[in-house]
């Protein structure tokens, strides 16, 4: 194996390129994005994922990592670089860099690609902004068995680092796509999936639905909830039984608490 | 009504000694916190808390809000105090503020102080460190009707900046106490509230325990969990079942399923 390059510039134009993914414009354009980190790395690694280039500078990742890294891509396509500290921290976007950072493929698809099992269990994201609340609802989907994450119309791409970094890599081990809402509910209609939204102007507890079947459960953003045409479309609309003084749960907690009503039923 | 003080100089004692307050020595010393923010505040005078100092902003407060608040403490001991823009941001300690902090007495009691129902449901958080979670916690104990959240050798106090926001005031109308763990656990077992201790280590789903009674619900923190005194000392304990690569729901995810899992079966 030959020594890997080493990147000593942080005017290096390579570099450039890596810190321009951090702008949602060209993820999409270029259709890759970056995974920062090593435990996130791993993660990734562990979900199948192969990186075009592995940046990794010595002086700041843990101790074994780089070695440990490399020997894992080295029978791949991926390119290792090298890259001193002052380099390295010129394409982190992390305040306390680890001295770990891929590029990897575009995440996620359009529904349309996602194959899924006859009774699918699929949560629907519709308009969340947050990447951390996107992340608390991988890594939610990912414990409660869900076949896939769709979000509808969304603000966040699903390739954005602060989601990648807060779904603590099941951004890569569930499946995820994304796309317009109506073209998202066409696509429930089409493979007759039936939709319990989630809102809290019903009577109806979400303990009260029946999910042994397929099922897509959606839920909106905090502050304005989901769309009158998802509303209008649902099979079923629920809200979750709230006595307290704020209406309002933090979105990935509403999403956990129906979906692992969901997982109970199905048990 | 005479006019409000008006402090222009952000080296003012009386700014120093708020900005102090960040720190939790100082809160637990003076037995004092702050609540930053026009709408955590309005969440705090709704459940009744009475500020001891309220600072104005009215460069950056929202429109009217200056005047709204003012007069919602003017028949109590509340001081209202004006401040300019760079004498405000001194004191301030989120990066937007606006415009709007308030001094109140401290946040929770010892569980031995608290007063609850026959059939109490109770959380407890052992350990937890980060604010962003127990506010999260705080929020869906508010929506589920706990009747007190406990903090078991806690990291991080109620009074936390951080914690109050991440709350959204429901840190004022949820009961909150704090106490070491085996202080805690004893004041339970008094009680005769049997405790359901969240773990990975067992083979008992959340949803096969009988939470139609007084009943207590423990977490840990995301890294090490419950500490054994919590675990040898607990009825029952529970997974949530989990089949996915990341062996973690965030523990406020956690807390919520189980918790409104005792929600559903006591409904």
């Amino acid at each position: 194996m030959s020594e890997p390059l080493l990147i000593t510039s942080p005017a290096n134009a390579r570099l450039k390129a890596i810190a321009g993914l951090r702008r949602r414009r060209a993820r999409e354009q270029e259709r890759r994005t970056l995974v920062e980190g090593h435990d996130e790395l791993v993660l990734a690694l562990d979900a199948g994922v192969v990186p075009e280039l592995l940046l990794l500078c010595p002086e700041l990742a843990p101790a074994g990592a780089v070695e440990e890294l490399a020997g894992r891509v080295a029978d791949g396509p991926t390119q290792v670089v090298h890259a001193t500290r002052a380099a390295f921290e010129k394409a982190a976007y992390r305040e306390s860099p680890d001295g770990v950072l891929a590029v990897v493929g575009a995440v996620g698809s359009r529904p349309a690609d996602l194959s899924l099992p006859p009774d699918a269990l699929v949560l629907l994201c519709e308009g969340v902004e947050k990447p951390g609340n996107l992340g608390a609802m991988l890594r939610t989907a990912d414990a409660a068995g869900v076949d896939a994450v769709v979000a509808a119309d969304p603000v966040t791409d699903w390739g954005n680092p602060n989601t990648v970094r807060a779904s603590k890599g099941t951004v890569f081990s569930v499946p995820v796509a994304a796309d317009g809402t109506t073209v998202t509910l066409d696509w429930l209609d089409g493979l007759g999936i039936p939709l319990v939204a989630a809102t809290p102007d019903t009577e109806m507890a979400h303990t009260e639905v029946d999910y042994r079947g397929p099922v897509a459960i959606a839920v909106g953003t905090e502050k304005t909830g989901l769309t009158d045409e998802v509303l209008r479309r649902a099979a079923h609309r629920v809200r979750i039984p709230m006595v307290g003084r704020v209406n309002s749960l933090n979105v990935a907690t509403s999403a956990a608490i129906i979906v692992y009503e969901a997982v109970r039923q199905r048990g």
